[in-house]
């Protein structure tokens, strides 16, 4: 078995390799790797389902299912990876260039960070979408899973290796971590030097856990309690479907709505259609309901679970939703201050007044006007993928893709110039 | 006295009012604060004085003369608010926008962090230039100043924050922190959700406790070991140039070269100018010379105080270089690898596929063909201003202007829009 030190050492060693790789080069090792990918499925899949078979009865049914891969997810992996090899090279873009009065040339070009870390728990997917980006963006990835999911990103790690060494590219380029001790991440976060870049993709305990002790640069993702306001100048119509959405579509997403605020004047009108929307329509269609957790005002006009001490500030990712009546934009905008992972919020208002306000008070990585919070993802953005979403806001905010996983460095050309 | 924890409250309920000054108020504030500085004068130099005498015989002469105020000293302070007054808001700027085909518009708009906090030594212009920069960018500042300087910085920030007020703007958009000991810069931190971006400007030491203790986004800066590689194609009389410049013009600043490698086919040629030019020369013209540290190879050539082991790996800040002979451009770049804090280096070489290697392989935050590393600078790269320069590869890499001190949020309108 490798230390992880070892594998931090190997990364290092391939750091120059991939930053000064060609667009070609990844291209072509991208699109091996999909393939590989697909021809190595029995491979993968067994050792899928060994993860499965001990996994059982160890973790949740929502996480097996997560878990658990077959030949369409493997083709579904392959794809995902191919759709990055048709993405533009983040990589030796010039940012901008300026000459100066005595001939001075200075530039900014985007440059690769070095080695990517990335912490997970058990989608094998992440596996496979990690290494493609990092490789796009010329980083090298070092991946260390969950324990539940080792055997299976293993098989994904040595198919895409070998993908990469009959391309004569060195396999170094993707590694993972052998280790699955809680002492692995522990040194993934405090590699100064050897790690550039630290993402944790999982849940709040995880992330929590990297963005304290992480002494390596780390960028905070994904948990998500995104708020909707209805305003008084709303098209309650609009507001219904976008609640719905936002809260129904997905419910175990980070960019599902967890809150419903109202305004005041007319919660005594759209809170009663909200619950016949939520609860009575979708039962009546054999769908699943949502549970409503009124606070104090709320509860006067709609019954449900009345909203307890900690409900605004939790990710439910479940068909559950908080609902608190506020007084104006202000006050759904302080409310949201006070409880938001600064991940997604929306406005629903007829009111340009009123939006412009909610845009300039909410400060989080997403603000929407009349439009659900699920569209905050790579994809929708048109970012092409996505490596996670950025809840911080240094570097990068909202989904992260290609762009987000590159760094840029001064070049400066002079013929002798000294500095008088 | 207020605590630390207080002030970072107060802090934190002026974000909101600091993100949404127009470009004219913040103006008008900084011009107000430029004024007032000057026409407080007799007070900030009098709380200088004491400083100063207090500081005596337990600061060097050195740091004394960085403490140390004057009545032109001053004006230069009031000069740079107004040039930051001068520059464009960077507050608002929208990066990018795209409508989609079903008419979503997406755009992604800079805004402030909110709360950076600014952790420095003895310096009292850093406290009005940092009070400046955070204004301008919409940002609330909180001060942590080294305790030398402890009553030049309140006097500096009594005037500005009486120039706000005079304007009708919150006090609490300048704040300087009362705790001068260890305690106060522990909490900014760790002050998880009320400091969105640390930043410590100083030395080394301070640096490392800031990025390795920190929970809250921080920005490494500063520390410099910087490289000239003089290779086999240099133009020689250039290369003397560059070094001397490089070395001398102000040893005590972080662009400062610190170490000189030459290619082993020169080396003969060159070290001996490089003596004459740096020791004898300057002895001759009454200037400092310049202590060299030759490697083991390079002794073979030149006399000078052989090089320790640290000597590489120092940040000497003083009349001192140390000198390698190296095999090759290659060689020059793993030396700079292995020893480099990321700052700036530079080539010297006539040969433009030297040169395309060099820039390939130096992986630090500005790289120099050619010319002086003493350019790394906010002025010189034409940002108008200065935070600090940034070693790291997070968000911002070398000088840190008013667009590096800002974020960005994405907004969307739709019109209903769900995700399907």
């Amino acid at each position: 078995m490798k230390t992880t030190a070892e594998i931090l050492q190997e990364a290092a060693s391939a750091r120059t390799p991939a930053a000064t790789l060609t667009a070609e080069q990844k291209n072509g090792a991208l699109l091996a790797m999909a393939d590989a990918l697909e021809k190595d499925a029995e491979d993968i899949l067994s050792a899928n389902r060994g993860d499965v078979e001990r996994a059982k009865g160890h973790i949740s049914d929502v996480m097996i299912d997560r878990l658990a891969l077959d030949k369409k997810r493997i083709a579904g992996m392959a794809e995902g990876i191919r759709a990055i090899a048709r993405l533009d090279d983040p990589v030796g873009r010039m940012l901008e260039k300026r000459v100066r009065p005595d001939g001075l040339e200075i530039s900014r070009v985007t440059v690769p960070f070095g080695t990517v870390a990335i912490i997970y728990e058990s989608r094998p997917n992440v596996t496979s979408d990690a290494a493609a980006l990092c490789l796009k963006s010329g980083n090298v990835c070092v991946l260390r899973g969950g324990k539940e999911a080792y055997a299976s990103a293993c098989a994904i790690v040595k198919s895409m290796r070998g993908a990469l060494a009959r391309r004569g590219l060195p396999e170094t380029l993707v590694n993972i971590v052998e280790d699955t001790s809680r002492r692995s991440a522990e040194e993934l976060m405090t590699a100064r030097g050897l790690v550039d870049l630290l993402i944790p993709r999982g849940g709040a305990g995880l992330i929590r856990a990297c963005v304290e002790n992480a002494k390596v640069p780390c960028i905070q993702t994904g948990t998500g309690i995104c708020h909707i306001y209805v305003d008084k100048a709303a098209d309650l119509s609009k507001a219904l479907a976008i609640v719905e959405n936002a809260k129904t579509s997905r419910p175990s997403v980070c960019n599902a709505a967890e809150v419903c605020l109202v305004h005041k004047d007319v919660a005594a009108r759209f809170l009663p259609l909200l619950q016949k929307r939520l609860v009575g329509d979708r039962i009546a269609a054999g769908k699943t309901p949502v549970q409503l957790r009124p606070d104090g005002r709320a509860a006067e006009i709609i019954p449900g679970t009345p909203a307890g001490e900690g409900d605004f500030d939790t990710e439910f990712l479940d068909y559950i939703l908080a609902v608190a009546v506020v007084d104006d934009v202000r006050a759904a905008a302080e409310h949201i201050a006070r409880h938001s992972t600064g991940h997604s919020e929306a406005i629903v208002t007829e009111d340009e007044r009123a939006a412009a306000l909610f845009l300039s008070l909410v400060d989080s990585a997403a603000v929407y006007v009349n439009a659900s919070t699920r569209f905050t993802d790579g994809g929708e953005f048109g970012l092409g993928c996505e490596m996670g979403i950025s809840t911080q806001k240094l570097h990068a905010r909202g989904p992260m893709g290609l762009r987000e996983l590159v760094s840029y460095k001064y070049i400066i050309r002079g013929n002798g110039h000294i500095r008088v």
